[in-house]
């Protein structure tokens, strides 16, 4: 029997729909939930997008992303924490209390493709303070929204340039300040599958009542000549989704499961079949788990 | 003032010289050493290979690699096991006692671009399970020879088809049970540089004594189509060589530091170019925090 009730179409893996289209494409497949896309939302404007999700009658299980708060430089760092504060607002606005954090990379210290620029940064320790630094700051404002900092530990391919957070151990470390309806984490498997502290850590983040969110997507191989774009549907690579799964759900998690896949050959796919795709894999390889 | 006295040309980064010329390119650049590949010593064969490194006054850093012993058919088992035991007399016959262990991935899984493999094994936690067993298996042997295993935690993008060891510490717990003149493990900085564990993890590899050997080569962006040749020159990419050469040094590491880079453009340069470049940014960027 098909049980949908906690699948969630996270909108990075229809990347080439409107909002309104993928919302669309989520009811007509019975699912209940879609995480957002920052873009998508912009695009739509902030109140129809959260009005399109209503009237569909599904609930947003994530917004995707605030972040990026790496830069040493005050201007820079200004602009970050303004961006980040709308990124509140937008969640609490669309209805969702968790907004998924990429805290960014070592940005300034590698023109990407060239050589390394004079005096670039590669201070990977003082940027991980700053992050600290800015989630302190961030995180009253989010309270005050209803709103929670999910901090997402990447796949250290992505160290470099999109995250200093490595590993969900790294993340719960960095939210032990903070009360678990502030900041909390989101386990994805494509980042964290390979980490051999990864149950300890899921079994911890339960406790602790942080796992705001659980996302699943495959490693595949060959890797894309974009790496970003290296994701496939449950079943296509070398995850083991249901032993994952147990975890996150032993640890106690009882939320949505969103898929978010960048791949382009599955953007280019009409968006009933990925969604229909990803609801079978769902049905075969998480949900029976759950 | 130069001083190469600790730098030790690893063969991967001349790939397309024979053993005798990267010998000789090591020797005319006033380095002490070099690190070898397996496939460049049969080539010259293994007695013959010794004498070159010997008549060039040079020592063996370390002889790269052994491993692979993730397969669960035991038919595949044996065959790793005695290619296992035939690096260890290698080693020995070199004059080497590290020798660099590439544990494997999970191979099984999945053909690569391809679909998953009905029935194909993504069970990471029992594919470590069965590196640990067969490092019990070799432990005894290679000690025999005076030979250390030296676990190379690789870094994650490898997880699932070269290496299931990922961190530091991952390898520490495996190297836990055997003394440390049996069991040691290498520091890449490419592999571990990412690690929010790195500095305690090296601290405790030097207080175990397991430190075997410190690789250097750096990461860079773009990944190259195969993310296996995305390396660069000290200084070329987002590694913080100073503070990572500290923490060795700190950790008590007083053996060679070996430059393994795979790189399709530094493998078509002529060899001496090569050697230069890297006694260069050795000098600027490693040898004086040893």
């Amino acid at each position: 029997m098909t049980d949908l009730s906690r699948l969630s179409l996270n909108t990075a893996t229809t990347k080439n729909l409107t909002l309104a289209e993928a919302v669309r494409v989520a009811a007509e497949a019975g699912l209940p939930a879609v995480g957002l896309w920052r873009d998508r939302v912009a695009e739509a404007g902030l109140e129809n997008a959260a009005r399109i999700v209503r009237d569909a009658g599904l609930r947003v299980s994530s917004l995707c992303r605030g972040g990026f708060l790496t830069a040493a430089d005050p201007a820079e760092q200004d602009r970050a924490m303004e961006s980040n504060r709308a990124a509140i607002v937008e969640a609490a606005t669309l209805g969702t209390s968790e907004l998924v954090m990429v805290v960014g990379g070592l940005g300034a210290a590698s023109a990407p493709g060239g050589p390394a620029l004079p005096g670039g940064d590669k201070d990977i320790v003082a940027a991980r303070t700053r992050v600290a630094n800015r989630i302190a700051e961030l995180a009253p404002f989010a309270a005050e929204h209803g709103v929670r900092l999910v901090l997402e530990p990447l796949h250290p391919i992505f160290a470099a340039d999109r995250a200093v957070l490595s590993t969900l151990g790294q993340c719960l470390d960095l939210a032990t300040d903070f009360p678990p309806e502030q900041v909390g984490v989101v386990v994805d498997t494509y980042h964290v599958w390979w980490d051999p502290a990864l149950r300890d850590q899921i079994v911890r983040a339960g406790r602790e009542g942080r796992i705001a969110s659980y996302q699943v997507c495959d490693w595949i191989l060959p890797l894309a000549e974009d790496a970003l774009l290296s994701r496939g549907f449950m079943g296509d690579g070398y995850i083991d989704f249901p032993t994952i799964t147990r975890w996150v759900s032993e640890a106690g998690y009882s939320g949505d499961v969103e898929v978010e896949i960048f791949n382009q050959e599955i953007w280019d796919a009409p968006g009933a079949e990925t969604v229909a795709t990803m609801a079978k894999r769902y049905t075969e390889l998480v949900q029976p788990y759950l």
